[in-house]
């Protein structure tokens, strides 16, 4: 069928090397090492208001310090996006090969993005805390990538990170310096932000053809057992996450208190409510794999506040609740009613979560939990991220609707054989189990 | 039959939630977050008789810097133990996900049991020092989980880590305050009582259907690899367990190092001894995946006393003999002559070399390894780590045993169709090998 | 066939336990703590010519705070090239359960090859800056082992550790302290001394009857997803590896800087390349699996230096290019031409890619971008390395040909069940598909 050529042979290749010749050109232009003397005094770019240390003292710190929990986040962005999307029984590839694609791209371009913000002398000084910042505006473009997933080609998904990370350091730079509103862990400005933009594009792009589902829309056994390796080390670091880029000492240490505990609490009500929904109380692995974070996504605004240990585990606890109740009962009525085809539901996971996160800041601002935060910056904060979202999603998925950028058909969606060399046993083993295998040989064909 | 109600419906959430909801009661009227002052001066609750820095000079200290070793024990918990138990072939959703359960619940249990013997002002204050020996405290858990795996419901489960966090913060507080025994990598207070206590339950919940064995115990190919992942993270970062909360400086750098050491002599004399003694010389992936890490449980009472590097080894090298000759020898007749059906063999990887460990302690304390030390209070912890673990296990295992807790049935031991959701291609696979999977669809059913 | 003994009952344990009895007599003589004193004034045995921090000032930098980069540069050593090679189809016990092993050995023979070269009063002082070297030792065996992967005995392998990493030590000592060349992310003296090693065992065992493929040297979809655990975990933690022993301070910063710059570019052009040169411009996972991770391995030798932004960006994505083509084009041509079998293409991934990190280097000694540096030391360290490589690789092809150490035959290669016990329901699914399995009991027999 002519509209949909998805032979990737030229478009690919050349949308991901003109991508990333761009890109260096503009670090050529722009980029420096950060040697930690300043010509102005700016931001830095980080979300959530917080600026990186002042240098003269604090020199080692914007050096190294940071280091350990900038590789927490990054096998969170890596390994925690990459595997828990890896539960479709076909699309493992994508999921983690794309992932890492997406990502590898996004935090070149998020660099530059979030760094026109806060130049000095002209140059985008680069250092650990810019390199979490610039992780932190992929995780945007994985959550929208969790709603798109299985329906979408690698030169569609690479335009959406251009634009998606683009309209994330606008929002995310008018939150932090303009509005000066508190998102220490991202649950406005990345969580709502990336689930919404992400569900935006899937209306977009709805899909009549799989209104009933699709046979490889769903997982196996060991699919379901890679996803957890995602999962569990999503949730391991989540407090690395919410509080990486916090003011160091009592604030960074009640973030990652506070998520500890929010996981933690989120992980019974979880279990609690998929055992309960569920046909003779049995779990099921797509709410243990989503629902378990959805209080590390929750607390995210609040992390840095003094809500109490308890108030960090209410949180989980309702996040955990909501968010399994989201993939029972919501998700289905939002595939059938309003063509929005989230496919990892990310709705639930982010979404919901996030915008339970935002509120939360609100309540807890208002409440005087965090020194100089004001309640209606932080309203205003939510609704900005919406916003931008939303509008951002709609225009994304238009570009991306455009018909030559090999969209896959509806009948070749979920997998992975459209877009990957796959080993020929799989399919022999999909269409007749035939007993051999002959696998082409890997290094030496 | 009506003795065996697994239907979780009712039970597990109601449990579940009563258990989350008991904690955050109990953490809003007594947890806060540590703030650095101090009114009275008092042990930290941690095990081997450790006290955390003092307060003035290490503020810092006691906030973030044990950080990074917090993530590395962290990983071993969820990570580590989860994926170890997947080698069996349908029970990795189980393995891996009540894992999960479990250890979430009992950090937050771990946090009050092991907080009362510390408290300041009426007050648990947490800290990074804290929720490391929190996450120690599910450790206990983690293993008993290994001895009665696929055996037990969710709910039972439940119980035993409500007990046995309970049981063991009360040794843990005998040991380290009232005998001030050294156990800096929880040889005793955590390694064998962990055994010891699944041990005793696995006793009482004696099966004599299972003495045949069962088709479902057993591994499939790539879940043995499942299972590696649990294994060599938990190899790779053992140093970091057995050293996380020494005296910061040369007791904790010992820790590593002898640690370091003795592991990766124990991975030689297992490998060894597993060719050995199997047929043909071939190795075995039980024995790959358990008794490397012997000795890394078995130096542990001795992590930070300066027993040479080579004494380190030794450990090692002698723990993987004997770990791996238990699984061989000794595992099969626990379960014939005793009635001890020890699904992970955790008395030959916890409970052999726990002991190993505690008897070494004893020994470099007599040698003087450890200044202050005293061979008789280690001595003496040994033993109350065994006889607490026993008397506790076996009156766990009573109240386990209860009817109407949703213990499984013989036929359906070892399988998570039980209590899981389960992809039914996975079934079909099973039932006739059909080539066509209709698993459920996941986000939009 | 009498030639191939491969039962591995005597031979194995007693060359495993000969190597390790030797080895803790040689730690008993001759290693210490490091107690942070110095008798002497020398060098560390630190490859890339740096020395470890001098030792009144920084004592607590000598013991600890090098830790979370050697955790990370850990679990590259074990998980990431590990599951790297998970790929084949039927061969991954061998790929993760041996390197395991090798690495195990390793570690503990490279502790004593380096410190034979930085004596103090006789004994070698061990701390985190000697067990990251000694980590970094065992990657030279691993990426060897890649070469050789499906096609050699474990005895095979415990003699070319053996061999290699005292090979490797000679050539280390001589480029970091004779030359004074810098390598610090060891393009040089660990990748291209590896591969070239590598490559030179695997000429002179080149086995004809592999010529025309075999059919297990291929992936299964799983094991495909298992290999992108050990690629994701090295791309992620490169910038450890490239920069844990290089100077405190700018140095250190700027080599992950680059490395994480490197590697992102290299992704792009990687994918890029992979598409272009496939059928219908599908993705192959052999690339994705590796050339991704070439821009790793050409900014090792640059890492340090001040090549900017850009110019890291520049070297990844030139790695990635060549990298890609030479899985493509060159290796069938030297299979098939001068009977060089790459089971995993270490030659695209290592070898290539380490040349170009060597070269990068002189051109950038030249340019001035490292202070005190000079080109032709640089060229002499990269012809040093490829001829210790060649040479020693050759005598160790040649000492590992002798017909005793159980090389498997040509039809059992790539398979784990030659020396590994195997569930019997892997077995059965190859032949007939038989629906049930009788795995063997695991714990109790």
């Amino acid at each position: 069928m002519p509209a949909y050529a998805t032979n990737m042979r030229m478009k690919f290749p050349i949308v991901a090397l003109a991508f990333e010749m761009v890109t260096i050109i503009l670090f050529a232009v722009f980029v420096v090492y950060d040697d930690g003397k300043r010509e102005e005094h700016g931001g830095h770019g980080g979300h959530g208001g917080h600026v990186a240390p002042s240098n003269e003292t604090n020199l080692e710190l914007v050096r190294m310090d940071l280091y350990p929990m900038f590789q927490d986040v990054h096998v969170m962005i890596f390994i925690g996006f990459g595997f828990l999307m890896t539960f479709l029984k076909r699309y493992g590839f994508s999921s983690v090969g794309i992932n890492l694609l997406l990502a590898a791209f996004g935090l070149q371009w998020g660099l530059l993005m979030q760094g026109i913000w806060g130049m000095d002398g002209g140059k985008i000084k680069i250092n650990i805390f810019k390199i979490i910042n610039a992780d932190f505006s992929t995780a945007t473009v994985l959550i929208s990538f969790g709603a798109v997933l299985g329906k979408t080609s690698p030169v569609q998904l690479l335009i959406m990170t251009l634009m998606e990370i683009t309209i994330f350091s606008l929002n995310e730079h008018l939150v932090a310096e303009i509005l000066h509103a508190n998102d220490v862990g991202a649950s406005m400005i990345i969580h709502a932000f990336g689930a919404y933009f992400g569900l935006a594009v899937a209306r977009v792009l709805y899909r009549p053809g799989l209104r009933n589902g699709h046979d490889n829309d769903g997982s196996v056994y060991h699919s379901d057992l890679f996803a957890m390796i995602g999962t569990v080390f999503l949730w391991m670091f989540w407090p690395s996450f919410n509080s990486a880029i916090a003011e160091p000492g009592m604030d960074q240490f009640t973030a990652v208190i506070n998520t500890y505990l929010s996981l933690a609490a989120c992980v019974l009500s979880a279990y609690a409510l998929s055992s309960l929904v569920e046909h003779k109380g049995k779990l099921d692995m797509v709410h243990i794999q989503n629902a378990t974070l959805a209080g590390g996504v929750a607390v995210g605004t609040c992390a840095d506040m003094s809500i109490g240990p308890f108030g960090a585990m209410l949180i989980g606890t309702v996040a955990g609740i909501i968010s399994t109740l989201g993939f029972k009962y919501l998700s289905p009525v939002l595939a059938s009613n309003l063509g929005i085809q989230d496919t990892c539901g990310v709705h639930n996971l982010h979404g919901m979560p996030g915008v339970l996160g935002g509120l939360a800041g609100i309540v807890a601002v208002a409440l005087g939990k965090k020194k100089g935060g004001k309640a209606a910056m932080q309203a205003a904060a939510l609704a900005s991220s919406l916003g931008f979202a939303l509008v951002g999603g709609a225009v994304t998925g238009l570009i991306m609707k455009l018909p030559f950028w090999g969209q896959p058909p509806d009948q070749n969606c979920y997998d992975d054989s459209l877009y990957w060399e796959v080993p020929e046993e799989e399919e022999e083993h999909e269409e007749s189990l035939a007993h051999t295998d002959h696998s082409k040989n890997k290094a030496e064909p």
